[in-house]
């Protein structure tokens, strides 16, 4: 048995992030398939025994279970010891981009790609409303990462990890990354890490089956 | 000139956060008024000067400036030493929770509020979507708080401060705590507490000037 066991599935950026973080850091992870899109995550068996808060990813380690992508990548640095701040001040540096990123970038960006991409909704007032708040975030991010290699200190860390989330999926929400260069650019130095891949590579339950 | 200058302004839940933690705490903080409603924080000389992020709260502490209220309540525990964890399960618990509200819960409370209450929309389909994911999102707290008197120790934590930190308008967004026991006793237990004040008390700008 593997020494995490990471609760996922491959549509997911969020789950992806403890994947391309243990995958980066090499360590020795499975997944669990979570079956989002029958329900499984909303269910009260899922609530009851894996997380109240109905969500994936969900990490095991050491008879620990924990949820929240951003506590799942504070808590792997301190095991992993790797991808975190050398000192107090980047600590909360990167603090502050995971917290930009759960707040105010990969929630618009996921909602607006599972409305229109997943639920096909097409255009609608809600789509119009997220689409907005994601490029307003997709634009405070480009311009941060304009002169700089990556999003909160000089080498790569879990700002960067938590926040290239769905970046990789950028066709299922409808940006270019030529649009923005320095994110672009920026996603390309991760691609380069050993140990990446995609998240449809690198999670199970791609392609979604073909409804019948 | 106080230790700690809070950039802040009376209805924004988010800059409520730190400034009851610093009340509650005793420290010596001040308020620096920032006039949202005017679109101060959208313009480029606060993105420039004060955050890129293009938000407040932002805390000025010896020769430091910090945004996003999570990482100044992270910041503020190690300062002043009072409501963090006093194990590494218990931090990761509180920051668990405090990924929670600022992806799924003061989020969209906060939207749905600013929508409904200050920019008068009436009911729409994104006020609908917000309304629904609020709910949701209340729901999850009500159930964690059955049985228990704190969020995410037994004790008081930035967890439940962050939580908190636009319950106390619950008018504004249309929410009874009649309807959720268990958070109506847990707000009356943050109240209690010594310096507790509410945010149109705490901090400047209420009310709004009226239109003329």
């Amino acid at each position: 048995m593997a020494e995490y066991k990471l609760h996922c599935f491959a549509q997911s950026g969020n789950a992806y992030k403890p994947a391309l973080m243990l995958s980066l850091a090499g360590a020795d992870w499975e997944s669990v398939f979570v079956d989002f899109f029958n329900g499984v995550t909303r269910g009260d068996e899922y609530r009851g025994s894996t997380n109240e808060m109905g969500e994936a990813p969900v990490l095991e380690h050491a008879g620990k279970s924990m949820s929240q992508s951003g506590a799942i990548l504070h808590y792997l640095v301190k095991r992993l010891n790797r991808f975190g701040g050398k000192t107090e001040e980047e600590e909360i540096e990167i603090l502050r981009w995971i917290l930009f990123d759960n707040h105010k970038f990969t929630s618009y960006i996921a909602t607006y790609r599972f409305l229109t991409h997943f639920m096909k909704t097409g255009e609608t007032p809600v789509t119009e409303f997220f689409k907005a708040r994601m490029m307003a975030a997709i634009a405070v991010l480009e311009k941060r990462l304009t002169g700089r290699k990556f999003v909160a200190t000089d080498e790569l860390t879990i700002a960067d990890i938590s926040l290239c989330g769905y970046l990789f999926m950028e066709d299922e929400f409808g940006v270019s990354w030529s649009d923005n260069p320095a994110i672009g650019a920026w996603l390309e130095r991760v691609k380069s890490q050993a140990g990446w891949q995609h998240p449809y590579e690198m999670m199970p339950g791609h392609p979604l089956p073909s409804k019948t």
